[in-house]
Formats: structure tokens, sequence, C-alpha cells
């Protein structure tokens, strides 16, 4: 498994760097950024997968979370992969900004065409890992976090891979999406509509089902459109999460829209929580 | 003097806001952005100007530069300018990313039809500032900083006006615009091919010819494309510095390029040394 190096740039001692590769899993070429902080020069460090929102590829949370800051003074690598498959031409693929490229959902799509390439769910779980592990310096503790439908992605990679990851955060996350229109229009295209399916890719149904051993440090925007819009549904998550006796940190931020000045703002305490269970 | 809210986001307790207003200056509308610490509900807080380089507006810096949570923590505002007029049609004005819009050099055009709008350098140093101080909970203590162009403006800004600010420094300066093809076109552009009438906008020059009381502080990336390329010339900057006896604290940052990544990885140090001064 090949990778070529796009651009190496040098952020707070460390390097960025974006890298493009043939994805198997995806059936087409991706693009990947990795964090290295300077610590990543003289041993393994450990990993904090990132995933992003809607329309988002590899580059947002790079340039505007202003995360490498602290992930550099904590010796903690940082994968942001794509959103989505790219490069391909389904009938529609591009139409919208919430399904198609730069909206994969981080599922496996069942549905044709979007089952040819649209299986985020492997590509961010097994062969971007797999990747990872074979080309930087990392010493396998691995967490997760994101951000909007990145949010959702990283609940459910942490909620079906129990063990997996140390530790589990999200910002402003869909935590329901069976049950709010963004996920019922991406569920309902990536997986057909026989909703039974889609509760193995929504936190609320896996949480009722499996529980969680994990605890979620979530924060949520109460000025976020979004939120009021009842796109991301914290009351659901919450409830899920008292139902089934699962730790659940629910941050309400007054004021904090659904922005990257929101994850900013916030940032540092998710790399520090995350750091402590990375130990 | 009127201004239009745009959007207020919040950002580390405090707000990033964003206006619209009419400049008499520039002879049409702009947009600006401020960044109003948690402190500025309470008291007046000092101010920081920021202005941004070649293609920018102002929202480059607000989003990639990671300086609101040390301003949050400093009590300081940013205010960051837009780099050119805009909404004007003059010819030729849109079609290179180094002249006309998105490159007002923070001059005072003297050449028709520059002159009509692009006179960037009133406009920061005055019609901006007197609207900011009318509206805002600013104590009247004053620094500048910018990155390339605007490093070039916070510069000349600084060594025009003896006393006004309280600090400057700068990221990857364009430090002699005469002697660069960045500054020849962009000054030949305003000013005219008598290049006697350049001095004026010019820090080399400047320092040449009345010095400064004010140290500078400038941060150069090694790695930076720009730089190898002979648009910065921070040598030129050092020997007229050391010429006129003028205190210059140039750090040549190895690996770092030209990007908002390097700016990040810099911009604490830069606000702590302008709060220091703003004290």
């Amino acid at each position: 498994m090949d990778i070529e190096l796009l651009s190496a740039t040098k952020s707070f001692g460390g390097w960025l760097k974006r890298y493009k590769h043939r994805s198997k899993v995806l059936n087409c070429e991706m693009i990947f950024a990795i964090y290295l902080p300077p610590a990543a020069e003289e041993q393994k460090v450990p990993l904090l997968w990132w995933l992003s929102g809607l329309t988002c590829t590899d580059e947002n949370f790079m340039q505007k979370a202003g995360a490498q800051r602290m992930a550099a003074e904590l010796g903690m690598a940082i994968v942001c992969p794509d959103t989505s498959p790219r490069g391909t031409e389904l009938p529609g693929e591009h139409d919208s900004y919430d399904f198609g490229s730069g909206a994969g959902f981080y599922v496996n799509a069942t549905r044709s065409p979007w089952s040819q390439h649209y299986r985020m769910y492997d590509y961010v779980t097994s062969e971007l890992p797999a990747l990872i592990n074979q080309h930087f310096p990392l010493n396998g503790k691995e967490s997760i976090s994101g951000h909007s439908m990145g949010g959702h992605g990283a609940l459910i990679c942490a909620l079906k891979n129990p063990g997996r990851y140390r530790s589990v955060s999200a910002f402003a996350p869909i935590t329901h999406p069976g049950q709010c229109p963004w996920g019922e229009k991406a569920f309902s295209g990536y997986l057909g509509e026989d909703r039974e399916t889609w509760k193995a890719w929504d936190s609320c149904e896996l949480i009722r089902q499996n529980g969680s051993e994990l605890p979620l440090l979530v924060d949520q925007g109460e000025a976020d459109n979004f939120y009021t819009d009842g796109q991301l549904l914290p009351e659901d998550l919450l409830a899920a999460c008292q139902e089934a006796g699962v730790e659940l940190n629910l941050r309400m931020q007054p004021g904090y829209d659904h922005s990257y000045f929101f994850i900013a703002s916030f940032i540092d305490e998710h790399l520090k929580y995350h750091a402590e269970k990375l130990k």
C-alpha cells in the first residue's frame, strides 16, 4: 500500500503532511492529513482520529481548529481522513451538500450505486488505520473525535468497536441520525428504506442495544442553528445514555454556534482528555 | 459613521464580529472583523491591528491563525481590515493576485484610476481607527502586526507614525518593496515610475531616513518560498536597522513556510509581546 506525499508543512515544531493513496475499500484515490508532533521524531506516539463534518475535506480541521499547538505539547498525532470517496461520478453525487461527495456519513453503503464506493466506515476503521500504522511512528493507542457528521462518525466507530479506542469525544454530533432530516436522507440513500438496518449506524440505537464501557464527552453549542433545527438531538443521546447506564458528559455551551470557532474554543480540553486516556 | 453587523460568533468566551460600513476614504463599502475578548464586556481593552497579506480578506487571520485563544487570555482586541477596496471595477483590478483587489499594499495611490479608491494607508491609520474607537470598548492603546504584504503594512504604519503604536511586529514581511518584484509592480501601478516617491512607503528606506524609536520584532520562515524568491528581503531590513541603529529582533525560523501554519506557530509569542507593551 503506497502513499504519495503531497505537502509537508512545519507547524508548532512538528509536521502537517498530506498524502494521496489508492483506497481499495472506496475504489478511488483518497487524500488524508496527518499531524506529527515533535515527539514523533524520537518515539512512537498515540493517535487521535478526527472525523470532519459535511462538506469538509482533510483540510478544514487542520486549518481552523488550532489543534496543533496542544497536540505538539501533548505529543499526540492527529489524522484527518476525507469525508467521502472522491473522483467518482455517481448519478447525483455532487448535487447536494448533505449527500454524496463530502457527506459519506461514515457508513458502509449497501444500496447501489453507492455501495461501490461509499464504505467510509471500513475506510476509517480498517483500511486507513492499517496504512497509517505501516507508515508513521504510532504506538497503537488510538482515540477518536469529530464534528457534526464526523461526531456521529466518531461515536459509532467507538460504539461498534469496544476496546478499540481509549476514548471518544464529539463536537455537536448528529446523535440520532435515524430521527433527523440529515440522517434520514443519508441513510435512505446509502442503506435503503428498511429502518431496521439503520440502527447499526445510529449512536442512540447502538447505545440502547449494547451500552458502552467507554464514557462519552460531547460539547454542544446552544446557539448552533443545526441544534435548534433538530439535526443533532443531544437530548436523545442523553436519554439513551441514561437508559443504558452509559456515562455521558454532555456540555451545553451557551452562545456557541456550529462553526470551527466553537471547535477551536474547546479543542484543547478534548485533546487533554484524550491524552490522559492515551497514556 | 454607521456600521452594520454581519455576524457575531462566540469564540473563546469573547466575540468575533464582522461589520460592513461605507468608507469615504476608499469610496466603497468595506468589511472588517473585530475580536473582542471576554474582558471587553467589563472594561476598555487594548487593540492589536492585524494587516493581512495578498489575496486575503478580513477572514483569513481570524479563521486560521488561532489567535483568539491568547487574545482572550490577554484581554486584547484584534481588528482585521480587508486588504484592498472592494466592489469597484477599475480596469484590470481583478486580473492578478498581486495588484488591485486583495493587494492594496497599504499605500495611498497617486496614479489614476487607483487614486480614486486605493488609499489603504489612510483607511487603516485614520478612518477605520476613528470608526473602531467610536463603536467598541477600546482603551486607546494600539499595537500593530501583519503578514507578508501586511507585515510591510504594519512596519510602514509604525515607522510613519512615531508614538502612535506601542509595539510593532511582522511575519515574513515584504521589507524592501522598492527592491522586490511584488513591490515594484505594486508601487509602479499605485505610485508611478518615480522611485523617489516609493521611499515613503518602504520600510528599509523609512528606517534609513528616520530610524525608529520602536524596536521591531520579525519572524521569517527559512523554508518560505517567497523568501527564497527574493520577495521579502529580511537581510535588507537587518542592514537598514544596523545602519540606523534600530533595534530589530529578526528570528529566522528553520523549516517554516509562508503559510498561516507558520503564523499560528508563533502568534502567541507576538501577542504576548504586544500585550506587555500595551500594559
